[in-house]
């Protein structure tokens, strides 16, 4: 779609035709219209919505790679050197990094980010750090349409990284077409189980710092655990999962890293599963858009209705359940048992 | 309400006759009883909720405290200390465990939950263990009907026991009356930011393992971000967040622990706090039933309007902001931009 189309299509208002000739300008990749873009996507409110389902419309050509593991697994490290890796191929490489945000100081707790700065002056590399702080309940819809917003700017591999932890960032990564798993040798078990629910939904799993002794112990509980998976949950792909071994630091296992990345985006196109993948995203992105607007419904204030409903589960009239049975208008007042 | 009552009002079927019966045996507090009615509230089918929503009727009286710290911080080993402690004084404890599960056997992956079994011969105590795996997305939802049902049965203190990680654990900590948040010496920065979101939250911090000679850097640590958080935030509350010591290997700070319990239960009474907190209780659980009904509704199978709906997205005709918004009944089909 041409610019003049988006001019006229929403010059009925000055905000229209403003957010018009900033789609235009982010299509045509201009690094300051895609940074306000995705401020709009963060922002989460309906005047950004409108610009942002236009951005959807143009999205759909990069590959997204979901790359998850704990602080100190060297995920950020790795993240890094993809990058410059992708780009010595000419490829254009967007990054999200999702960031634990200090609850005090609202600002990023982990200092990797600082180190991303290598790659910035490179202008086919945009970084955005997301905290996780200020989009608390709507995380992994505006970290996608982040994602959308470097999709549709020509962004041809985008790169989204996050800790691993709570559903929501599960979720991001699911959001992925190829996910990257991350996992350092001598974490402890405590570390590891806190993100045992991530582990099955790897595409890839690299192991990171390989030159210590103990990494060769990581790489086989990770087989093991693959083998019992295998078995106890069938296959589900005829993709095998393999475990890598990378040292980021001094740059191993990159090259290995970047041709199984895209050997599983061939398998994906190769075998059809792509359209499983895409409508499993799109399944999961609708999920997480209704769980916003819910939440955005049921905690707008000046509601009689909630106040009324509140008021009601307060003194136990009726239990949580059929309180929002009835603000989402699946039930009647006399529901309520 | 009698149990003659809760026959007669639910005697239509005889699923509702046995429902009824049951209901009657949780308030009389029969163990059995009580396992059953928490695998309805965690098998999440429309068959539990009316059974649950009686059951919600009859809460309200149990003090509930949720205490949450990373594996390794020794909360388990303090949740079953402060157990024993309330049992001396005569008062009925249940402990709702959530525990993060193995992708791959689906059990549990930390051992600690064994231990518990020194507590299980007391008619007093009643534990149930939550996976995360078998709620994905209703977890918080299952476990707070799971905490009604120890209410209603008049366990008078229920502790709610989470690692702390994700939003979902966060929001299940949030709805206790009183906020225990343990840390422990040298887990390091790495850890100590994946539950950054949690720190703020806290009634009582509790530094465990104060034995250790670096406990006190901790301390320090944690009352530097509490000033800070006090500066940042505003005064919320006249509550002063206090930061204990403890040693729950050797028993140490148990005592103190629930004196300060006591007092924060006694300062929400007599504050008036404690509706604030009621109210924001119910508005969470609200929240949360609300993003599991949407979730059923929105998964739920052969649902030409999904699939439909589905389409459109997948070809981007819409975005999926649009297409919820379709799903949840607020737009119609014109709406999509």
């Amino acid at each position: 779609m041409a610019s003049t189309d988006l001019h006229n299509s929403v010059a009925a208002s000055d905000r229209g035709a403003a957010a018009g000739g900033l789609i235009a300008e982010v299509l045509e990749g201009r690094r300051k219209s895609i940074a306000r873009m995705m401020s709009l996507a963060e922002s989460t409110g309906e005047a950004g919505r409108e610009a942002l389902a236009q951005i959807h419309r143009h999205t759909g050509r990069a590959h997204i790679i979901g790359l998850t593991g704990v602080p100190g697994s060297g995920k950020s490290t790795m993240v890094r050197a993809l990058a410059q890796k992708f780009r010595t191929s000419g490829r254009k490489v967007g990054i999200v990094a999702v960031d634990p945000s200090s609850p005090f100081t609202g600002g990023a707790i982990l200092g990797d980010r600082i180190r991303m700065t290598e790659l910035s002056g490179d202008p086919g590399v945009f970084i955005r750090s997301m905290g996780t702080r200020g989009a608390l309940g709507g995380l992994a819809h505006s970290t996608l349409d982040v994602a959308d917003v470097l999709d549709a700017a020509g962004y041809e591999l985008v790169l989204i990284e996050t800790v691993g932890v709570g559903q929501d960032e599960v979720d991001i990564v699911q959001a992925a077409h190829t996910v990257v798993v991350v996992s350092a040798p001598g974490l402890g078990d405590e570390i590891q189980a806190i993100k045992a629910g991530v582990l099955e939904i790897a595409d890839i799993h690299v192991v990171s710092k390989c030159d210590r002794p103990d990494a060769t112990q990581t790489v086989a509980n990770l087989r093991g655990m693959l083998a019992l998976g295998a078995a106890a949950m069938g296959e589900r792909s005829t993709w095998m999962v393999p475990v890598l071994r990378s040292s980021a630091q001094n740059r191993e296992g990159i090259d290995a890293l970047i041709s199984t990345i895209d050997a599983h985006r061939a398998h994906l196109d190769d075998s059809g599963e792509i359209e499983n993948r895409r409508r499993e995203i799109v399944e999961m992105r609708i999920l997480k858009a209704a769980e916003d607007i819910v939440r955005d419904r049921l905690l707008g204030h000046g509601r009689n209705e909630l106040d009324q409903v509140l008021r009601r589960a307060m003194s136990r009239d009726i239990d949580p359940y059929a309180a929002a049975k009835i603000l989402l208008g699946t039930s009647t007042d006399q529901d309520g048992l």
